[in-house]
């Protein structure tokens, strides 16, 4: 595994580049689902960049750095990374998440590939974007636990992390701060995509990538309803939706709003990857996508599945895994 | 970076070619410290393998993935890559360990970068080898925590680790034991070493690949008597010697033995890479080198060392930084 501050750079141009390729790819066949493609956006090989934070090789390098950096919690052993493992789908695959002296948290960890598809962060959306997202792990007292001044304060004794903010933010007297954090790890999270799944390939014009039992699932996908919230490049429309399922109680967006319409709301998930970043749902109780797509049907759609309607839809779904996005583990000082 | 399993035998083959070639590299030059030189032994590739556990492709791929999976802890978020971190140095820069639950051991987190050249596991060396060594922090209380049937039997609910153990042990009925999992984490771990530091480009005829500072620190560490522990191509006896540094009340290997004259009698830690495995001794409590080679001075040499010394022994010791080890982060099931 290579640590040359010059794989990442390459990274960004190879997908700018392949996506424009691919893009151009025309559809060399036809299995008569037309109309279902086009209910369905591949997935970009990058997601959209703020105008306030730039995509640049300095910040993804350090921010890769960042979410690896266990020192910037109260413990000093956890990072980032602790419970996005890059080994486990950049999740845990554990239902609830364990931090700060292994407390156990409310919710399962949602993986952060693609995370930069998605118009709103946390299960219950309380961030509009990464950036708002990146700090709240590390201040949580049950994840990182860690005062974000003292994290800053860490940070400045290393003279790497000097220069590597001063690198990204040139124009900065003061770099290491917060704001710079947040968006360091912010543009990492942004490069972690996963282009390229079987689904994605299908939806370029290789009618080969699925068989005919994930085009099954995938029309089953769209003629029960599914797609309604499940929209997009990401196969989520953002949203908020009122939901219990077996075994949780948790109020959810309520506890943002404070609105009583809000009552059991959450975000809609990402199925990107959906395959490998079991278990499910805002509790991680439910241990199979076969178990999450019947309870689905039966707490969104009102609907009971057939088990050969779940086995085509579980198909369809194992198609959005796409190739795990290539990083460093780096060399922290 | 990749994942692809040949990167692991290339990786042995290459070191084993490699290691031949270097072998028959010839002194082209003489500064005229050859005997000095003549102390000290260059880092081989590959540590002595054990008669009883083979190293094979097979093992170490299994290995890397064992050594990467917290679900063989009691939290499920453990893993030997948690302490042995290979971002910092395949070790935890913290002074003392952090486990289970936040808890905080007694002793400073070794790392495994050339642990397979030691003779002796463990400050205390309660364990002769890395087989002995694998399975106890997953068993530790304030480590992993985790019962190793336990562990076993979720590993065993996984098809590939069934698939993987099966492919590493082909002889056995049933390669998920207890044996088997602490023979392929020795086996990863006999992989991860750091040839080709400065000091051993010197030592086989590259007389530039030290300065004048650093080899005036090699003499120093000969003529005061530092080598008289720390000798042997990982700059350690594996032997055991009473030190109570600032701050620890540990008695060491007499927790092992039970025998007084063995009392507060620690293993000659490896000096391989201790410019990057700070902080320093048993309890972690010493920040920098420069401390270090101080009170290693007065504790076992009684010599007040002269600040030049220190900073030349200093200089000396971090051209025993070498090469960090190629490695895959596995993508676990």
């Amino acid at each position: 595994m290579t640590r040359h501050a010059l794989v990442r750079p390459l990274a960004i141009a190879a997908a700018v580049s392949l996506s424009a390729t691919l893009a151009a790819t025309t559809v060399i066949a036809d299995d008569g689902l037309g109309d279902y493609r086009d209910r369905f956006e591949p997935l970009p090989h990058l997601p959209p960049i703020p105008a306030h934070n730039s995509l640049t090789d300095e910040k993804v390098e350090l921010g890769n750095m960042l979410f690896f950096e266990p020192r910037i919690s109260a413990s000093g052993v956890i990072s980032c990374a602790t419970c996005h493992n890059p080994a486990l789908g950049w999740s845990d695959r554990i239902p609830r998440a364990v931090g700060h002296d292994g407390q156990v948290g409310e919710r399962n960890t949602p993986t952060v590939l693609n995370s930069g598809f998605l118009e709103a962060q946390f299960w219950d959306g309380r961030e509009p974007d990464l950036e708002g997202q990146a700090l709240g792990p590390i201040e949580a007292d049950i994840e990182m636990a860690m005062d974000l001044d003292m994290a800053l304060e860490r940070l400045m004794e290393f003279e790497i992390y000097q220069e590597k903010f001063a690198e990204a933010y040139p124009e900065d007297d003061n770099p290491i701060n917060k704001d710079n954090l947040a968006k360091a790890l912010a543009s990492f999270q942004r490069t972690l995509n996963t282009p390229n799944s079987p689904f994605d390939r299908y939806l370029r014009g290789d009618m080969e990538a699925l068989n005919e039992q994930e085009k099954r699932g995938m029309q089953a996908f769209v003629d029960t309803g599914c797609i309604a919230c499940h929209s997009g490049p990401a196969l989520t429309d953002s949203n908020f939706w009122a939901i219990q399922v077996p075994g949780s109680t948790d109020v959810g967006r309520y506890e943002v709003t404070g609105d009583e319409a809000d009552m059991y709301k959450f975000r809609t998930p990402t199925l990107r990857n959906v395959g490998v970043t079991y278990p499910y749902m805002n509790n991680g109780a439910t241990e199979t996508l076969e178990e999450a797509v019947a309870i689905m049907g039966q707490e969104m759609l009102n609907r009971e599945f057939e088990d050969e309607t779940i086995a085509d839809i579980t198909a369809f779904l194992h198609t959005l895994t796409g190739k795990m996005p290539d990083f460093e583990v780096p060399a922290l000082p």
